[in-house]
């Protein structure tokens, strides 16, 4: 029979899988001797079966349950609610990752009408332990039977109020009694049943409730959000209860090892006397400083230091721990590897580098990569902060913080800062039009649109900060105001924007740029100095790339041509491309393209310094460069000096009826080879300027993409390489230059290795690759993907954290059979999984050569990249 | 050095990849003894060589032809172009399949300004030897120089006219002297160069004429049409002329060894005394039939005969046949599997089994699947057709013939078809409410729309004659009249539609039905007693179900559950399931369709006669349910008693970027289980209620579309299951039900050894599976793949041909996969690949249980299942 129970004393630290953080942190504080109350832990795989028995708890682990029960008893020589002295117990969950959404903790379990009497008689103290009655009746009614909890608040305070108390305290034995009588008639009135008189039913009911709180819906959202799966479930500790509420000689508290907010080494913690754990939450009395126990108690604070020193070197880790004290006796009651800020996680780990405690290896894996994002962005002066008061708050769209004055349009912002202002660009909601504003501007506010709208993609791309869908907000462009929250503010009144609160402050509030040096530095050398796979980055302008190389990139893995058309100087030429009904007209319109594009591709090569940039070649559908609205048409037709009707059935020629699915990639070059052409001449030409001028070694990396078919790639690369020849030759220059494709289609993935007998190199689109794999398409996946998250079908966003299991398993086809017709080929991802750690995790073990990221994620990358190569070396 | 060139006398019939079937058949002509004229050929893979040097004949090819030429011309004892006794020599294209769209014959190559005396003195024939060289210039400089034909016509009118001729024949040998002179004038002007006087040069231009011919426009239309590959190239057969234009004992002609249009056995065939092929193609004079030979020289015809048995033997089929006599000499100059009728090629099929010449197996691989078709539809008769006259043509959008009165609406064709009439709707242009009155009418014409319209689409799927697009078409609905070509019509006026010519008739024409006896059904039943894969029919309605029954088809194997809900009766029960705002509203709008359901599969059920049927659930996303224009929305706003700006604000909502990949198939399910619980009752209850009325025993088979992960499926059939297992238990039957899923989606074949732990069958959705694996939307790929197929990146049309490399390699994973978890899993397709032989071919090679195509494909798909195992037997 599988064992399901495991008391603290036959177990260690090492099972947590099946004991949980918690339960297995007991049992090894109990194996080196701590001072922890016994008790047993329910395992994880007991959880796992009660959803298979259909969420029941079957007689099998019951009886294991009350077989560790009748131990424990043995050993306290008491019995659970026991008549003259009885064993309490507290009950609390803990599954293998801190989840502070589930059910947390019921204490005092044991007591009945019976044996509250042998508790006060044992106790002398009537008062106590009615009091620990109807607070487990409370706790019970709440977490267990999911009661409104409010009631038996309210009830507290009539007494109260009737009696003329001020505070809990005042309340005599008598009081609590009645008290207990009318929190009992609620419960009647509420579950149709007495309040359960049964210990044992009392713990087999506080178990499944703990079991149920896995399932909960927002143990649910917690767990997507933290990558925690399913199945893991959760276990529960069931251990004897200390009381820290037996007079002044008890008290509970919560310590740290090292300060969570600064990483600074020294205890760090807080203490009540006289208190139970929820009155330290309370916030009713002011708990005290962790070093004032000094002076109450030398003997007691120096045993409690030295545990918590013990237990620093034996985790390797900075401890959160949990004690009581009761009658002058210390219990730990928990300790685990503290939460802290992002700051404090790098001090942490390279301060235990120093003190020898662990090696670079460990202190690299102790960071979460996706804590990395807080320390990259500007942040608002902390002091101003605190004086400052938001007038709004809406979607936290982009992380950082800014402060500037209102700008109502983007030339209006590119044009003041020009001139050396620092603006926030107000807007109904942004259109591609609006780029160059958005990138001149501190931060972006609108009024429209959610998290995933135009203006907050575009502006986590570039890593500027940006509120969005601000309800509160009116924008009057024509007029140059807004109205925020119910007052007017213009051009020159100030605005500060928390991008990652979402909070809007209409005051200026200076912010402090972002440091890299110091412990971040140490930090982020030691995971260059372990990680096989390469970090580029996504950039499609000059500072996103300067941005992405200040952050470590190694070049661009996906530099996106189209994001340059759309800048409002070039759109016109693009669209004059676009309506174009010859070949000759087409080149005429390209050649007013080339050297546009041929100086954007130059300042990022300049950019660079040498490092590498893969250009994709012109990828949406054309249709996303046309207006669609009739008065656009017709102001677009008086510009162009083209008949309304003829332009109009042009934009409706171009409609499609899945534009993801339509004329857009390489399916363009293919129609239109003369795109192909003029953007490689772009590139090479470019390429050979700043060869020239700087002395750098540069190989252009020309990259086709939505390619599906070999016969597609040899096409367009026969135009790129006739193309790129001539231009080398007439330069008399000996550049190399490579080109390779996007594998981002299901067929391409399955003929990889047809494809790289043309393909230099392949770069996973898995945006594209997921929607194409999966069958449904980004901007409609939204209307069934929550009820999939509901009905647990899926337990992560498939575009956030790769699906190794379907995309996947296509990216490890693809990379064999690509290796196998060209051994050297280079493979890299340019997908956004590329900044997402688990993720980066799956490419280093499928032996990919890099990742490609947005800027802000580049750091991310590098350290996930670390962390893979640790715990799983490519040898 | 590999051998590029063959003379007839070294190779033999077997080497027809290499040699074309022309070279071939001509060398194995010579191999069995018969009169041909010696001569040699140039080799497919010179052609192939061609091409990648870039369109050049290379000096190791050249070699070879000259040397090949140097035996030539040793045997026959005169030298190409020769002064005084030339050799003249035919160039003719031969590729592996007869491709009557390239280049096909120059005649008289050899002469020139000097050889032409020659060969004038040598057969005393000045006038035979000008004309000869005339009609040689002429050929050349069409089919070498592609220049303009019609200008030699115009030269050789303008003297006729000028001498007063009425017929060529009265040209003297002066007058086609000055014509010679006339033609190489114009040869100059055109090319800027004379005439090529070095018969080598003519030889070798007319050579690299046929290989580039190989990929002119047309070739390139014909073979994507019939699957032939682009890099088989053509050869090319220089041969000795023989003439039959010199004089009153030669003669030229073409015969067949059984009748190409009836099929019935005996000499079939034509012949012209004094002429060239080419005369007998004018038209000019009449040829004579081929019997008549024997009056004019019986032991030539006696000879003839004879080959003609001795070839048909040989080849075992029925023979078309190219021959010369040249001064009383009978000379073969082709050999070929004639084409033929489809009723023709049945007959020689049924009759060559009978003379014992082939079995039964040669016999089913001796028939085009395609060709089927033609003799499923109704025709009209003959005769009565002659007499008729069209009145206009169109678009021949679906096949076979109707005729029948003047319909103007949907609900108007199913009234008058009830009370007896037959008729032809008529529209301009059709939309899904119109499916019930298109299935009750003889015929569909729409003024709008192509061959892959609505009307189209959907006629070609009931198999119901189709004309669309018809521009000459006026409808006027509301005054019941039509106009045609500038007539008008109503409600009492005949109208006959030839689908497959596209003719429309303003009379009637009686119609004949399909034959599927006599030697069809012979046919069909040799080709059931020799395949392995089942045959299953796509069928949404009985009507459609028992016409496949009729065809053959071993049940259904897939059945559209949406179409039904597009009947004018059931679309406000299906709009109201849309726009209802809760689970209750949406069931009750579920309970209305419940009964109708239910009713429909009844009646499948009954057409199905106790075979098998698959059900798929609903898979189109709402939008499609719902209209989309504002005065639509107002009038169904009225109907349903709902606000217009509610209802509007519904259907914008279900607006979406990419329908294709959106909300739809199982998806449908999880967001709505009751739409799966509503369609689960129909079928189980339909089925519980015809097995208890008629004794068969029905297994019904659910299918779920559109998964992706097995925990999506998992989920529908937990829905499906115990709303089935309730009902099954209800009624106190034992009746089994099979739950299965479509793999259509990338995904769903990657991971489909996961989706067989819950499937009990997979369907290869082919035609979405296409669309995911291209990354390309039907719908929008027209715009771009005529731009493929001209660059020859897709040689043909992937929804009409698997791709076998990408979607079929897909398929094979899946199915393997599939078989590894659960080893009986039934594996079908229900794509419209099943209805295409080369593709039946394919799934047969995979190891699939069964295709399921149109009903109208069900006899293709049969034979070709047939022939797939006679040639790759499973063993």
């Amino acid at each position: 029979m599988k064992q399901f129970v495991f008391s603290f004393d036959e177990a260690n630290g090492s099972m947590r899988e099946l004991l949980g953080g918690k339960g297995a942190n007991l049992a090894e504080m109990t194996g080196l001797g701590m001072p922890v109350p016994p008790g047993f832990t329910v395992s994880t795989e007991a959880c796992t079966q009660y959803y298979t028995d259909g969420r029941r708890i079957n007689e099998d682990i019951e009886k294991q349950i009350f077989d560790a029960l009748a131990k424990l008893e043995n050993r306290m020589g008491k019995k659970l609610g026991d008549e003259a002295d009885p064993l309490l117990v507290s009950v609390r969950s803990g599954a293998r990752a801190s989840m502070p959404v589930m059910m947390d903790t019921i204490l005092n379990l044991g007591l009945t009408d019976k044996s509250v009497e042998g508790l006060a008689k044992k106790t002398g103290n009537p008062r106590f332990a009615y009091d620990s009655y109807r607070r487990f009746i409370q706790m019970f009614s709440d977490v267990v039977m999911e009661q409104d909890k409010s009631v038996y608040e309210r009830i507290l305070d009539e007494i109260k109020e009737a009696k003329g108390y001020k505070s809990d305290p005042e309340l005599t034995a008598d009081d609590l009694k009645e008290i207990v009588k009318l929190f009992k008639d609620n419960y009647r009135k509420n579950q149709g049943a007495e309040f359960p008189q049964e210990p044992k039913t009392q713990l087999i009911e506080a178990t499944k409730a703990v079991f149920r709180s896995w399932d909960n819906p927002r143990a649910n959202v917690y767990r997507r959000m933290n990558d925690i799966p399913y199945d893991w479930g959760t276990a529960v500790n069931i251990q004897c209860m200390v009381f820290g509420n037996k007079g002044e000689t008890s008290g509970t508290g919560v310590a740290f090892t090292r300060n969570p907010a600064t990483g600074e080494k020294g205890l760090f913690g807080e203490y009540l006397m006289n208190a139970q754990g929820e009155d330290v939450v309370a916030g009713i009395r002011t708990p005290k400083h962790i070093s004032e126990l000094k002076d109450q108690n030398e003997k007691l604070y120096n045993e409690f230091v030295s545990i918590t020193q013990i237990l620093e070197k034996h985790y390797r880790d900075m401890q959160d721990m949990e004690f009581t004290i009761e009658e002058g006796k210390l219990y730990m009651l928990q300790t685990r590897n503290g939460k802290r800020t992002a700051q404090a996680a790098l001090k942490i780990a390279v301060d235990l580098v120093r003190e020898g405690m662990i090696d670079e290896k460990k202190a690299v894996c102790m960071i979460d990569p996706k804590q990395l994002d807080t320390l990259l962005h500007p942040q608002f002066n902390v002091k101003a902060l605190k004086e400052a008061e938001f007038v709004s708050c809406a979607l936290p769209a982009s992380p950082g913080a800014a402060c500037g004055k209102i700008a109502f349009t983007a030339e209006e912002a590119v044009e003041r800062v020009a001139n050396g202002e620092k603006v926030i660009l107000v807007r109904l909601e942004t259109s591609p039009e609006d780029i160059e504003g958005m990138n001149a501007s501190e931060g972006i506010l609108t009024a429209r649109g959610g998290m995933t709208s135009h203006a907050a993609v575009v502006a986590r791309g570039m890593g500027v900060c940006c509120v969005s869908g601000c309800p509160d907000l009116v924008v009057d462009e024509e007029n140059k105001k807004i109205t925020l929250a119910g007052k007017t503010y213009g051009p020159d009144d100030w605005l500060s924007l928390d991008g990652t609160t979402g909070n809007i402050y209409a005051e200026k509030i200076p912010t402090e740029p972002a440091e890299l040096t110091g412990d971040f530095g140490v930090l982020m050398s030691w995971a260059d100095k372990y990680r096989e796979l390469k970090v580029r980055t996504n950039a499609d302008t000059p500072r996103d790339a300067a941005q992405a190389v200040h952050f470590g990139a190694e070049g661009i893995g996906l530099c996106r041509t189209e994001h340059m058309f759309f800048d409002p100087p070039r759109i016109p030429a693009i669209r004059e491309m676009i309506v174009s009904k010859t070949v000759e007209e087409r080149e005429r319109a390209l050649d007013k393209l080339l050297p546009m594009q041929k100086g954007d591709f130059k300042e990022m090569y300049i950019a660079l310094e040498g490092r590498p940039m893969t250009v994709r070649f012109l990828d949406p559908p054309l249709h996303e460069f046309v207006p669609h609205e009739d008065w656009e048409i017709i102001e677009l037709a008086k510009t162009m000096g083209l008949p309304f009707d003829d332009l109009k059935s042009t934009i409706l020629g171009l409609h499609e009826a899945n534009p993801m699915m339509g004329h857009r990639g390489c399916r363009l070059s293919v129609t239109y080879p003369e795109i192909a052409k003029m953007q490689t001449t772009a590139v090479i030409e470019a390429a050979l300027e700043v060869r020239a001028e700087k002395g750098w070694d540069i190989v252009p990396e020309i990259m086709i993409p939505l390619v599906g078919d070999v016969k597609e790639l040899r096409y367009v690369k026969s135009i790129v390489c006739s193309t790129a020849d001539e231009i080398i030759k007439k330069a008399n220059s000996d550049m190399k230059y490579m080109v390779g494709t996007m594998i981002e289609i299901p067929r391409a993935a399955v003929t990889a290795d047809k494809i790289a007998t043309e393909a230099e190199f392949f770069s996973f689109g898995t945006n594209d690759l997921t929607q194409m794999t999966f069958g449904f398409s980004r901007d409609d996946a939204g209307k069934f993907l929550p009820e999939y998250y509901n009905k647990k079908i899926y337990e992560s966003d498939p575009f956030a954290k790769v699906d190794t299991e379907g995309v996947g398993a296509l990216v490890r086809l693809a990379s064999e059979k690509g290796r196998a017709t060209r051994p050297n080929i280079k493979l890299g991802v340019c997908g956004e999984h590329g900044g997402d750690p688990s993720s980066v995790e799956f490419f280093h073990s499928v032996g990919l050569n890099y990742v490609s990221c947005s800027p802000f994620r580049v750091p991310l990358a590098r350290l996930a990249a670390a962390q893979a190569n640790i715990s799983n070396p490519r040898g």
